[in-house]
């Protein structure tokens, strides 16, 4: 068996996915009930086939796996961004209802003129259903627009190609075990630099020391999908868990300390959204705690 | 050996504690350099006679007993509050140098307008460091017209005569295992009974139930000093220690709160008091895994 002979299947099947999603999102129609699900199978598709471009690039024309691979990126941001709306919207309500623990969120018992402040929460959780109803408006708009476009027929046609042929280079040929091989313990080899050069930074009051933590959620899910396509079981899948909650819980600290920037809030409303993006910063902490325990069981199952 | 025997003698060496503390203060003027180790020591002495006399009623003259308690609770509150202001200034301003991460606490990087927020962090601090340093010197001044008090004197002369001669009931005469094993036994009960009773409540969020939290604490002190009479080496010290940490993480968090209700503060204030309201409510949660923790590992070791 040769690398291409692994590889070539692998994105035939990923191409159909994606193919079947499209499918499913002309069949629904753009706010029907399949619509949600149709984007979710092109995201996960053109994730599949975008992780196989990068990390096996060496075995197809690059020229080519690098094009793709930008579209299917913008696809998948596009098509991300309402999902990624709705999800903080329940994330951040719920966050609230749990900080208010039944009472108006996030607030002591008032004392004196305490009751403007318990009103904080309430306007707080208000104002974040009214812009992120907004944004996820404009993701919509902008997912139907992307879908309509000539770049995303474009993208279609190549990935409709794809599903049955790929576009090997003369590197495909050699043994599986090399071709793939090495290329997925240079995947490997990243992943494990990144974890290990990653900050110490406190989560809380370290806001502007998330990069290299979505670094490494990227970073672990091409090592992923690349010993996947290698044969193995669900690799590292609870640290990838841990680094989506991470992400989810920066972005929606962030939704809240944007929000707090609105002119002419309430000061109850500042401090809510101040308790707020606190308690998303130790959500934060708490997903990178829930990854080093996994990943080290990880090493030492493995290792 | 009675009852009487062992509690005597300990009564009688904290009552000499309480009185070189109060020679201390003598010496040092009100504002010398002894003053504060000299409150310590008087709290401290305060402390072990309160609760000597809370355990073993009993073996006392049960009038005097709780006569001499309330005024050793009422000192070492009014001593408490300079020391706790002080404490608490130093906690807030921690914590908002660590949620700064270097830059101006709490805030992620100022966008759009985020200039007047960038402010808030540092207004805070300037907010929390005049009402904590004005309630200081108001308990300053509590604590020096306590000391000046005929209440304070009438106390003093009682603590004397405790150092020499403690007015021991009948029951004293038992022998000791009985007299002293007994009451602390129900003081261990009482201990366990509030621990399995705890809430389970959040503590971010759960404000309204801290209350059994900070029972525990005292139940846990009693029954400390207790074993410690009955000649125990150091007892659940790390547990009592997370329960202290606990009580000073849920004052600084209604500080901080307290202070966001002041008038016509900014939002950005308001914001940045949010932050450290929730920090500091996560420190309460922080703490109680550590007590429970500590709390199962205690009760693992002693069967």
């Amino acid at each position: 068996m040769t690398g291409g002979d692994v590889l070539a299947p692998h994105l035939h099947a990923h191409a159909a996915d994606f193919l079947r999603g499209l499918r499913l999102h002309a069949v629904s129609g753009p706010d029907g009930a399949g619509a949600e699900e149709a984007a979710r199978a092109l995201r996960a598709a053109a994730r599949r086939i975008g992780a196989a471009l990068a990390t096996f690039r060496a075995l197809l024309d690059t020229a080519w796996a690098d094009r793709l691979r930008a579209e299917l990126t913008w696809l998948s941001g596009t098509l991300g961004q309402e999902y990624a709306c709705t999800a903080q919207l329940v994330r951040l309500a719920e966050a609230l209802a749990r900080l208010s623990g039944g009472r108006p969120p996030a607030l002591p018992p008032p004392r004196s003129g305490g009751e403007a402040l318990a009103m904080g929460a309430a306007r707080a959780g208000a104002l974040l259903d009214r812009k992120l109803t907004q944004a996820r408006s404009r993701a919509h708009s902008a997912a139907l627009q992307a879908l309509g476009s000539a770049r995303f027929h474009a993208l279609a046609d190549t990935v409709a190609l794809l599903a049955s042929e790929a576009p090997l280079s003369p590197a495909a040929s050699a043994s599986a075990a090399t071709a793939l091989g090495d290329p997925a313990r240079l995947a490997e080899r990243r992943l494990l630099d990144a974890v290990a050069a990653l900050p110490t930074a406190p989560a809380v009051g370290g806001e502007q020391q998330d990069a290299p933590w979505h670094q490494v959620r990227l970073l672990l899910r091409l090592h992923r999908y690349a010993e996947e396509l290698l044969g193995a079981g669900p690799v590292r899948y609870e640290a990838g868990g841990a680094l989506d909650r991470h992400r989810d819980a920066a972005e929606a600290a962030a939704t809240a300390a944007g929000a707090a920037r609105t002119p002419r809030i309430a000061p109850a409303t500042a401090y809510a959204l101040g308790v707020l993006h606190a308690d998303q910063r130790h959500e934060v902490a708490a997903a990178r705690t829930a990854f080093r325990h996994a990943w080290e069981r990880t090493v030492v199952t493995t290792g």
